[in-house]
């Protein structure tokens, strides 16, 4: 006998931007895995049990999935944001290939969600309206050096970025790191956004230059859009300024 | 008098991948413009009004949009997917910044979408899973030596890649000489994903060898994913397979 796993992303947190896809996985599922802050974002009703756990268990966390759906259960996974954007959908894809021959007998659906970036970029204007890269600044699963070179490289390829997990307790410096090396080959006034808690009611956003972007800026909830050397600021009377980068390049980029 | 702009993104076709926020924009207002098959997704009531216009005239459909807001009405400006992925929010911020002072005192608001790639991943597993970048492979907004130049870049840089606008009758070549840069830089087996028409009844998913990826394999409404180095497919007994690109990398990437 076998169950039903999806893999579901709630979107940034405002309810709102959860889409009906989602919502109707979590109305047909009995049994949730994910981050706690999270699972506390559905309304489930009393016979739906969340098994919450700890954000630095994916693995573990999507093999429990995996077992309880085996056994015939339908199973949610839920990601924040997008579940396949540095979340819980690649965790079980290598859950899936490293474990039980019947795992791979599931039926497993990813259903998307609004990823923090675009949500972010939406609460200034359009700053990934051009080419863009999304990177996680977290060495945990990747050598720091290679995301040293992956940020020359974007800045070098003229991307706007994205930086997801870009600050914790145990990785303190590495964002003011990152700044350091765009700061060698971007221009100093290039923006930068710190969007904090977007779409929660706490949300922040805060815009610098690069020049003086700083890991104080950010904290584990934020997710920053650097911009490319083509971003544009639009100043406003009494409304916030619009950030943007043009859909025009009309030749070689500077940087 | 001045009336509200939403930008709003319906998600890749799939009304469940709208969110109920994009929907409640869609309520509040009395017109809208974007291309027609996306304003056909939309149950309008019979007093909303649709300004339908072909898909290549954003500065004018933006132009027109933020003349009718300020003249007091509640207008939305539909995108498929996100509208701040290679769609209409960067356009009007373009055309706020150089058109009619009081565009700059209207309340614009970016409503966020699923946008085509985030679709495209979750159809397949998550080869999006790790760190990656957006491209548009359109010609007409940027010159083609600049798309060279960034495919390069990304794939030494080891990134997924996703491809917006990858073919057109008026840009046959650029997709298969973009392969052609690609193999270059990453190994034959890469993972290539070409997903048309994701969430739609007419869906289709293709995964093919870098090796042997072409042109013919893309229309216009089709996003291509490109992994990295590190990306893996799962095969699975009576299931599509299962590709990802997994959260660790041990290594420098070897491309």
């Amino acid at each position: 006998m076998s169950g039903r796993l999806f893999i579901i992303g709630t979107g940034p947190g405002n309810p709102l931007q959860m889409t009906p896809e989602a919502d109707h996985a979590v109305r047909q599922s009995a049994d949730f895995f994910g981050y706690k802050p999270y699972l506390d974002r559905l309304n489930l009703r009393p016979e739906q049990t969340a098994h919450a756990s700890d954000n630095r268990e994916e693995l573990d966390r999507a093999r429990a999935a995996l077992r309880l759906a085996s056994s015939g259960r339908t199973v949610s996974v839920v990601s924040g944001g997008d579940p396949g954007v540095f979340a819980m959908a690649a965790a079980i894809c290598e859950a899936i290939e490293s474990g039980e021959p019947e795992w791979r007998r599931l039926e497993v659906t990813v259903v998307p969600g609004i990823t923090a970036m675009l949500a972010a970029a939406a609460a200034v204007g359009a700053p990934l309206g051009h080419d863009f890269c999304a990177i996680s600044l977290s060495d945990n699963l990747k050598p720091w050096t290679v995301i040293e070179t992956r940020l020359e490289l974007a800045a070098k390829a003229g991307f706007a970025m994205a930086f997801y997990n870009p600050i914790s307790k145990a990785r303190p410096w590495q964002l003011g790191r990152a700044f350091e090396i765009l700061r060698a080959n971007l221009p100093g006034q290039t923006a930068v956004i710190f969007a904090r808690a977007v779409g929660r009611p706490d949300q922040n956003i805060a815009i610098h230059a690069l020049q003086n972007a700083n890991e104080t800026h950010a904290d584990m909830a934020t997710c920053i859009i650097v911009g490319s050397a083509e971003t544009r600021i639009v100043h406003r009377e009494n409304l916030p300024p619009l950030v943007y980068t043009p859909r025009f390049l009309r030749s070689e980029p500077k940087a």
